[in-house]
């Protein structure tokens, strides 16, 4: 009987026995993918790709089993050859080839040029061959910097007392409401696709008081902006016993310093690749909706057209006014309109209008929002009733406070968003690894 | 101007400062539900449930300024009062309760008894009120242990180096083929729910060497069993330059070995909660499926009916044979037939009746399906037409092999089903927060 023990030997370098010392001058064994041929004749510079970064190989004619001409990009190889010291080299180190064994061969020619630094395509050329633009190295890096912002926000979360949740994305209804739903057929019965986890995360501080949840979530929302995309992935979160939606707002600062330690730490290769620097978030300014729309209307000399509603440009608007007053990258923006906000954010009692809620503003674009929510089982209900709206579909909800919740509250950020703004990208597709949109399904 | 600089002043204690010396015999605050009451006359025990478990505070009459028929269960409060030891308190720790604010009121009474240890609650009724019935500890214990498969898997993955994507659930196409799929309307265009990240983990193996994503898939298979759910948790990863496929089954163990380990150290508490006995994953056996039926036929004397077919009962066998014979908990069952398995599976090259794949077994149960795939771009396209498919719609999936991509091969693990054994639960739905089945689209 044959057992596996969970190890596995192998006899191919690692990026550390690369790096190393132990096999410098010495025969070692990479594989990787053919990234760039450059041809000088007697030599020529193989750079493989491989999922650490670049690596030199030095192909010299009749040194090897095999011809140059016989070597193609895109081509994966394993090549065995003598670990040098090169301080040319992409990180001081190459492998001079005596060896090359071809573990695939591409049937044609790349329709793009990858192996450029910065490639020069258009976004829509991009996703339509997606899976090899990202082969390039800055376009793959973007989402190297977006894996550190969904696992700080996990690993900061888990730290604070938190579980993790899966929801379903199949249900009954929606918990946002509206039309921006996207409608199915589960065995007969209408059923929608979850616009957010909320209703979910809800019931479930009941349980566990602090929850979270990363996944995707689903809008039918008919804009085709920069800005928007029909499927994206939120990260939420939901607490109990919170002193006041001021809290939520404490907890999110909390993870974007978390966040940016992680990326200082883990991923700081990719952030010299883009050529990013991280936001201060020591501390973000708080400003209420109502006075951030005055403060801009004064300062650039716009007319408030709508008290209850923020319109992109003003959105933006605060994000350059506060960064030119207090030299902010983020801004909370609190105390949105009652009507602007589903029913179930909770009314500041000292003016009802307004809720106990806000969104992040980063760069001037809203990534999060957030507040508390109503946690009375009577205040909900009459909160539906005065929407008028039906109590229908949402039992389970309901029931869940009618048996006792504590005072809650919490948020979702929406990732591609928060990754595009710490990129300075000016399209939110160029930070989804396949974006859904409007006229976009494939790949 | 207001700021937030990610910290919150809290006077109400955490758990470690409930557990630890430093307010002993002091005044202390505690927030929580109340759990249960149990009143003696003179004095009441009112046992407060928290994220971290249950905690035990005292009414003692006339000391406090509510009387105790005030409070009820399912109420959500804040308590000060002294903090004594009490060896016989859970947790050996008891607060005196001088104060009780009460923070929520329920408004009715609870329609489980949540507050037993073993809730003896038909399967149906507490999915019927799944916010209620996880509140009991045995039942939300059961999702911490989910929560730490989960974290083990991407924790393991990340110091395996590889890279954790987000693909979309909603395509033109499903991976898996057949008629198992949830069909909607995008736009008005024709769309589905994925079956499984495979096209674009394959995909992004060209990008990352060795990606992860851990998301929900959507099955419309139409059996109602105790283990199949319509919607699941899948743990999927691809990896590229393996050897064989046995590189990915010794992953896998790798996996299962970690995630024990994370278990002991940092989820203690749930399973002595549940009284759960780790399985040895020291080693796990690996076994040919024609083999394994043959074994199985001839121990338990049962007749061969298609060998290239595997029954549940069969599976079921294969377990108990591996634990008799092996005192073994899983088992790895190879070269599973080729008609058994999709098109990107690659064949056996010594006999293409069969392939390089494998199921992971545990306890008699599929929890895992993974091997190699085809890597070769004239293969692939051979092996869809030889089972007479169409490219259409599979044109960038396609591509992606057109331009090159190494040897790889990956598994899926099905979360609800990996937790269901490992507690020892007979139904899937057990171990899903709220799961969706033939008949079950709500809560």
């Amino acid at each position: 009987m044959e057992f596996m023990d969970g190890t596995w030997k192998k006899d191919v370098c690692g990026w550390e026995d690369l790096m190393g010392e132990g096999l410098l001058n010495q025969e070692a064994v990479v594989e990787g993918a053919v990234h760039s041929i450059r041809n000088m004749g007697d030599v020529a510079f193989v750079i493989l790709r491989r999922r650490e970064g670049l690596f030199q190989t030095v192909f010299e004619n009749e040194q090897v089993n095999v011809s140059i001409h016989e070597l193609k990009e895109a081509m994966t190889v394993r090549v065995r050859g003598i670990l040098c010291e090169e301080e040319r080299a992409p990180h001081g180190r190459e492998l001079r080839i005596r060896h090359v064994d071809i573990l695939s061969c591409p049937a044609g020619p790349l329709p793009l040029a990858i192996d450029k630094w910065k490639m020069n395509t258009s976004l829509e050329a991009k996703l339509n061959y997606r899976s090899l633009s990202l082969r390039n190295i800055q376009e793959r890096s973007k989402f190297k910097i977006q894996e550190a912002l969904v696992r700080a926000f996990r690993d900061f979360l888990y730290e604070q007392g938190f579980t993790e949740i899966h929801t379903p994305k199949i249900g009954a209804r929606g918990a946002e409401g509206g039309a921006n739903m996207f409608k199915l057929s589960y065995f007969h019965k209408p059923a929608v696709l979850a616009q957010s986890p909320q209703f979910y995360k809800q019931m479930m501080v009941g349980v566990f008081d602090r929850v979270f949840e990363t996944g995707p979530v689903f809008r039918a929302e008919k804009h085709n902006t920069k800005r928007h995309l029909n499927e994206y992935t939120s990260l939420d979160f939901e607490m109990g016993y919170i002193d006041s939606f001021e809290e939520i707002m404490a907890m999110e600062t909390g993870f974007l310093q978390y966040a940016m330690e992680v990326l200082k730490k883990d991923y700081a290769k990719e952030l010299e690749i883009l050529k990013v620097e991280l936001p201060d978030v020591s501390r973000i300014p708080a400003v209420r909706f109502d006075k951030a729309k005055e403060l801009v209307a004064g300062k650039y000399n716009r007319k408030i057209r709508n008290p209850f509603d923020l319109e992109p440009e003003e959105e933006a608007l605060i994000g350059q006014y506060f960064k030119e007053e207090y030299n902010a990258d983020f801004v909370f923006v609190t105390h949105y309109p009652s009507k602007k906000r589903p029913f179930y954010a909770m009314d500041d009692p000292e003016d009802t209008r307004y809720t106990l809620s806000f969104d992040l503003l980063f760069h001037g674009l809203e990534i999060t929002t957030g507040g508390q929510r109503i946690h009375d089982y009577d205040a909900l209900r009459q909160k539906i009733a005065d929407r008028g709206m039906e109590e229908e579909g949402m039992e389970q909800y309901l029931d869940t406070f009618k048996h006792g919740m504590p005072p809650h509250g919490g948020l979702g950020i929406g990732l591609e968003r928060l990754t595009m703004q710490l990129l300075g990208e000016d399209n939110v597709r160029e930070t989804c690894l396949f974006p859904r949109d409007l006229n976009r399904l494939e790949p």
